[in-house]
C-alpha cells in the first residue's frame, strides 16, 4: 500500500550542506529561515499569526535509504532508529518546532531552523503546549546527552 | 513531485467511528492501545523502550479532500486550516505525542490514544522535552479554547 504526498511548499535556510547543521531546532536557537507556501495553499494560513511557535513536518529529500540501527549525534552506541531522529528513516519525514516571527505573502518568516535550504514543505500545524508538550518524561538513552544538543552540529553520517 | 510512503505498522484503538472520539491525546488520558509494527522494521525498535513518551506519524487513512477554511471542533468561527489539527489537510499526516508503556514482540503499548483502530503508521520517533517542548508560547484563536480540550469529543464533521 503506497501513500502519496505532495509539497506544499519549500522551506529555506541558510542550510546548504548537511555537515555543520543543527541537529535539532535547540541547537539552532535565533537562526532564521523562511517557508515559502505555494500560492494553492495560502489561504489556509489564515488564523496562524497568532501562535508564536508551529510544527513543521516535511520530506528529508536527500534520505534515500535507510538502517535499522544507527550511532546518533548525540552516542557512541548504535541505537534502534525509532529510539533517535535521524533522518534517514523508512518514511523520511521531519519534524520541527519553530518559532514563528511573522507572515507576509504566504512566507513565514521562522526561527530556530534546523532544516536544509530547499527542503519540501508537507504540513504545517499549530503548536499547542495541551497537545504537544510532556514535561515528566523519561528519555532513555538520551537521558545525559540531551543538555548539550545545544552545542552539537551534524555531520556527514546521513548524507 | 509526488513524495511515496507505505505504512511500517497499523494503530490499533477503542475508535472504530470517527464520531465521539477524544480530539487529542490530551483528550484520551488513560486510553489505551496498541501499535503493531511489521516484522521487517522492528529491528529499530531497540532503546525505544527507554522513553515514556513517542510521538507517532500517521495517515488519515480516512481523509481524502480538505478546505481551506475549516470550523474546528473548539471553536464556532472559521479559520485558516493550518492554523487547526483538522485530519482533512492537503498532506493528511496525523501527529500524536502518547505515553509508552512497554514493547512486546513489535507490538508498543500506548495510552492517551486519540487515533482510529487501524490507522496505518508512518514514523515513530522518541519525544524529547529540548527539542519538541515549548513552554512559553502565543496560540491565538485556541487561546481561551484550549483548556477545555480534556472534555471535547469528536462529531462527523471531518467525515
Amino acid at each position: 500500500m503506497k501513500i502519496e504526498f505532495a509539497p506544499i511548499g519549500i522551506i529555506r535556510s541558510p542550510f546548504i550542506e548537511l555537515e555543520d547543521m543543527p541537529i535539532q531546532p535547540a541547537a539552532a536557537a535565533g537562526v532564521k529561515g523562511t517557508v515559502e507556501v505555494f500560492e494553492d495553499f495560502c489561504a489556509g494560513l489564515k488564523d496562524l499569526d497568532g501562535f508564536s511557535h508551529i510544527i513543521l513536518l516535511y520530506h528529508f529529500h536527500h534520505s534515500h535509504s535507510f538502517n535499522l540501527h544507527v550511532v546518533p549525534f548525540m552516542d557512541l552506541e548504535p541505537r534502534g532508529l525509532f529510539a533517535t531522529r535521524a533522518p534517514k528513516r523508512p518514511n523520511p519525514i521531519g519534524l520541527s518546532v519553530v518559532q514563528l516571527d511573522k507572515i507576509e505573502d504566504g512566507v513565514l518568516h521562522i526561527q530556530n531552523v534546523d532544516i536544509l535550504d530547499g527542503t519540501p514543505l508537507l504540513d504545517i500545524k499549530p503548536y499547542v503546549p495541551e497537545f504537544d508538550a510532556q514535561v515528566e518524561v523519561r528519555t532513555g538513552w538520551l537521558e545525559k546527552a540531551r543538555k548539550t544538543v545545544s552545542s552539537r552540529k551534524s555531520d556527514g553520517r546521513f548524507k
